[in-house]
């Protein structure tokens, strides 16, 4: 059942300045949630933490910097895959914790899975290069000799992760994924009563050999004075109790200097059933499933669980009576019973802990399902285990409670209470002061409108639950990479993750200004108004050969009456300001009939393009296509084509060039103006 | 000469919960900078500024979340228009400040010029909504049954702005023009020093009634328990000393309710020389005239002043010589005298406060020019004005030195230090913990590049000057609107500005989950899998008539390869991969010929396209274009066109129309997918 033997309980240590050090002190007892049992001992005393600030920055931070987005994205693929093929020995670590199999699945699969999704988000959202350009050039003057442009460079400090108990695995991985693809080296800190997983992971980690050296360190215990240390340049998030947070927060070193720091805390999420949603539609089984799932799973022990069931009056008795149904099914035991599909909470005292906070909720609602006092188990022992039955409460009159809005019992515990409008739904989720996340569970267009709008800005995540998405909706509870993770107010203030959002928190954004020469230089990226050269033509470059600023001009071309008509009738587009010459004149736009801008698009690549067969491999696309002027007949075109960035691919022959395609007139106006995307064999011609 | 005549002292009062009120206090006398006669006198003690707060949540922020973004900018367009029109009556008054007519220009038509600028950013840039869409959608599920998208809402509450006594008009605009854009009202705390010039402007604005009753409140005084009260849902800036801001920061209710808080403080802004930019050189003389400039405007008043001047060691002597002398002839006196450059200090306090600074900077650095204690002027009375004539120093060994790196003369004050290479000046730079601004001068690129990835990290803006840019640069000290506008550490970790950048700054960004058809709902905006709508041609539709969703699917049209060898020769684009089967096949991504790109756009538009004049008056462009599966001779193409998006011109009788474009073959594989983007009319046929 819980399947390790007894062993005596090991001694973590903290993975600082390139070894493994255990803490001067004899360490604390971490015991296995289920049975009491001694797992681990736990201390970092006497640990020089200023001295594992400077290594990261030192060792790390230049290694990591030298890096591209592509090659850390790699090496974080690397990892996961590695990580995932040792997955069995931390599911049999993580039954201490009280974790089910489906439990752990979400901690270590989740969270392994989630450095994999950074990973190939880099790889397909990112250029290859080591500072990213943010944002569109900012033309400051007329004549283009000043211009601006943001770039994101990496910070040269280091993150301090401060982990919360609940999730070892993910809640590293998570952290730790988009600030190594930004080249930030990490310390890790994982809570002390589930450190011992977290330990073992980073065992494997660095015996992998994947991340550079001192990328990753880990402090098995207090953090001591390593706040103290902290400066402008590190970053420190913290995922754990407001209280412990807001002293984090307001931390000398991190106020003076101004440190970036994140927090996830409290979250009294909301979960809210539409009024169009009663007994009998799909919506409500599908809300009675999420509740209960979200009571149970991980024992309720998630930031993102639903803490207050919104419901309309007039299906609250319904509703109850389904919850407490379901609920009263759900098989409490050891966390290796594969009848079991709850486990204890994460120690005896958190069993206390939790409750205490329902006597306090029990100030504004009653218990009507289950009983906090009264333990019953299919397998384990309740005295030796953190076991408790999931609690269901009620409150009638919920806009004139408070305890229910402000009390997080963080475990199966929820408190179900109505409302008799829609606006009355809102206002009970924003009492929340700010959370993770909401969920509304409707199949109405206009509720689900009105919800999220008014729910959106008091949380991080909000979602619509209905019969369409039932079998693939992700869930009321599951942060996802590309998804911003964190809440406004009481739940912290934060933003993880968000996918590339989440790689730029751990980057400087700086506005470069200057002439388009030298901040061509600087971003490496032409812009209008950089150097250019001129030779052969760039279509016969391989990216061996070929530069930013590479630069062609057409031959010129005379769009003739002749060729519109015969576009018009060759493709069948004879819109009428193509045809019709005093129905263009009407046209509020042009003075009588134009070419087709995708004829002007046709005739600009016949004037770039290089027919032979050479480096430039295909057209894959076009972007930001502007047609500036109307095109008349007998106007002459030309067209500039220039190299603007070069993006070769880590593990192909070949690589993305991205050209400025600007098409003007016998005026020198521009007609149309757009990127032209090409892939470009790395060598030409190509290597065997 | 300092033109207005004596007067009685104004009394100021604030403008809080729809009416001008006094303090309940007699008012602390504030006195002109050049005379020292009294100005006028503040106080707001007694004022309920919980009652204020909620004022602004509750009475104007529903009116101002009632407004478009566009409804919004519009606003703000008639407001700069009208103030500027008023403009005069601001110079008059900011003379009390010490400010000279150039000094003056900068906070006056600078503030003004910044809130038009932000108005018609938001136009060009935002759509014409209320919600702002953020990013792409995150695809969830393969069945595309679930997905997400971010959005950005306006928070609930109100924005405190308070502002430092050196712009007391650029400083309220810059600030609430983004705020005011997002949705959000304002209280504004002018420092009191130059406060009645605030209120002066706040008068008028608030008689102009362009502003909703309540999105701009005022505090003349202290802004007493204020802070107490604020929530997640409310925002705080804070522009000054960085042991004022530390403290806000720090604030229980700011810490507990993780309100938003944004600080501008305390910056060493490093100025740099290049190594090849010696005597003789073009950039050794902009770099003269920039920091003597920087010195000197305002009277070294500005947080983005260059207090740093680092230069190679080989042509400090020469900087020293040249940037005394032109020092030396700055004309000193009072700022409405036409013959003087430079103005007095805010107070004799703020000049007995720069003369510490300067003695401790004596710690390190001996006075090279100028003695802060020999006043020479040109007009004006040494005793009553506070005036200072600049002073520069040098620090022969700045490694050595710390209070130059760390000590802030809020004056016409400057540090020369020399460099031996490259990697110094960044090390040195990188001294001031974080800076809002550095500058370097030069015109070699590698040099560029170098010293502008070196101190990114530590600068929210870097700016290169070099001949080229001589005449339209906007200078190392001016933060302008679409750049962002803060630095690290030292400088506080703010950011305000950077465009639409600081508009998102007042909003919360949430991630939406759920069914395309309810995600579409609640962003109104068509995505893949949300509902559709098939009947009358959608081009046949004004924007009255037109809904999101409204969907053709075309016929189909075989391409043939007499289509692909007409296309190639009609355009001249006889790309190989189009007309060669044997080079096709060589190339890794194409089985054989292909049909162009452009051939598939034009067919695709051949078969979407309604002929008769009609609504859609233009195809302006088309985005993100992507062909994704390869043509060959006897595909059969069909394209399904759904209104994707639209967005009514405030000012106009049209608005744009984004259509999503999918090009399929006949296995119903996609070939092309982008944006067609068209200008539509808003009635069809066109009202008179």
């Amino acid at each position: 059942m819980n399947a390790p033997a007894r062993r005596a309980p090991r001694r973590l240590e903290s993975y600082v300045c390139g070894g493994w050090t255990a803490g001067r002190g004899e360490g604390v007892s971490l015991c296995d949630a289920a049975t009491g049992d001694a797992v681990a001992l736990i201390d970092a005393s006497g640990l020089d933490f200023a001295a594992a600030l400077a290594y990261g920055r030192e060792v790390a931070g230049p290694k990591l910097r030298a890096m591209s987005f592509h090659d850390r994205a790699g090496m974080l693929k690397a990892l996961g895959m590695a990580l995932m093929g040792l997955k069995e020995e931390f599911y049999t670590e993580s039954l201490h914790t009280g974790a089910t199999r489906a439990d752990a699945w979400v901690d270590i699969e989740g969270g392994i899975g989630t450095l994999l999704s950074f990973a190939s988000k880099a790889r397909r959202e990112l250029p290859n290069t080591r500072v990213l350009v943010d944002g569109e050039v900012e033309l400051l003057s007329k004549d283009n000799s000043f211009s601006a442009q943001h770039i994101l460079t990496p910070l040269l400090g280091v993150a301090v992760h401060i982990n919360a108990f609940n999730f070892p695995i993910w809640g590293m991985l998570e952290k730790i994924a988009p600030t190594l693809l930004a080249g930030v080296p990490c310390i890790v800190k994982p809570a002390s009563q589930t450190a011992y997983l977290t330990e073992l992971m980073v065992r494997r980690i660095v015996d992998l050999r994947i991340l550079p050296e001192g990328a990753l360190q880990l402090i098995s215990g207090s953090v001591g004075d390593l706040l103290d240390h902290v400066t402008a340049q590190d970053a420190v998030t913290f995922t754990g109790s407001a209280w412990t947070g807001r002293k984090l927060k307001a931390h000398p070193a991190v106020i003076a200097n101004s440190v970036r720091f994140t927090m996830e805390a409290d979250s009294l999420n909301a979960s809210v059933l539409g009024p169009d949603a009663g007994p009998g539609t799909p919506e409500f089984d599908l809300f009675v499933k999420e509740v209960a799932r979200e009571m149970t799973v991980k024992a309720g022990q998630k930031c993102t669980a639903i803490r207050r069931v919104i419901a309309p009056r007039a299906h609250v008795d319904a509703l109850v009576a389904a919850l407490g149904d379901r609920l009263g099914k759900t098989a409490l035991g050891l966390p290796g019973d594969d009848a079991v599909r709850m486990g204890p909470l994460a120690s005896l005292d958190q069993r206390e802990e939790v409750r205490a906070r329902i006597r306090e909720l029990q100030a504004d609602a009653e218990i009507v399902a289950g009983n906090p006092d009264d333990v019953r188990l299919v397998s384990g022992d309740a005295a030796r285990g953190a076991f408790l039955n999931p609690v269901l409460l009620y409150c009638d009159t919920p806009f004139a409670a408070t305890a229910v809005h402000d009390v997080e019992a963080f475990g199966p515990v929820s408190t179900v209470m109505p409302y008799d409008s829609v606006d009355e739904a809102v206002a009970l989720a924003r009492r929340g002061k700010g959370s993770l996340v909401a969920s509304v569970f409707t199949d109405d267009a206009r509720v689900a409108e009105e919800m999220v709008i008014g729910m959106a800005p008091f949380h991080g995540r909000v979602l619509i639950g209905n019969r369409a998405s039932a079998k693939t909706s992700t869930g009321h509870g599951a942060p996802l990479a590309g998804l911003v993770h964190g809440g406004p107010g009481r739940a912290g203030g934060g933003e993880e993750m968000g996918g590339m959002r989440g790689v730029k928190h751990y980057m400087q954004r700086s506005a470069v200004q200057g002439t388009p020469r030298l901040l061509s230089a600087v971003t490496g990226r032409w812009i209008e108004g950089a150097a250019v050269q001129q030779g052969v033509h760039p279509f016969r470059k391989s990216l061996a050969e070929l530069r930013i600023g590479d630069q062609l001009v057409t031959a010129t071309r005379t769009v003739t009456e002749a060729d519109v008509e015969h576009f018009a009738h060759f493709t069948g587009d004879t819109f009428y300001a193509h045809m019709d010459s005093a129905a263009a004149k009407a046209n509020p736009f042009f003075d009588d009939r134009v070419a087709h801008g995708y004829l002007i698009a046709a005739f600009a690549a016949g004037l770039f393009v290089d027919p032979a067969p050479g480096p430039v491999l295909a057209n894959y696309g076009v972007d930001n296509l502007r047609f500036l002027t109307p095109v008349y007949f007998g106007d002459t075109l030309q067209v500039r084509l220039t190299c603007k960035e070069i993006n070769p691919r880590a593990n192909a022959d070949h690589g993305e060039v991205r050209w400025d395609a600007r098409v003007t007139n016998q005026d020198g106006a521009v007609v149309a103006q757009y990127d032209v995307l090409t892939m470009v064999a790395k060598t030409w011609p190509p290597t065997a």
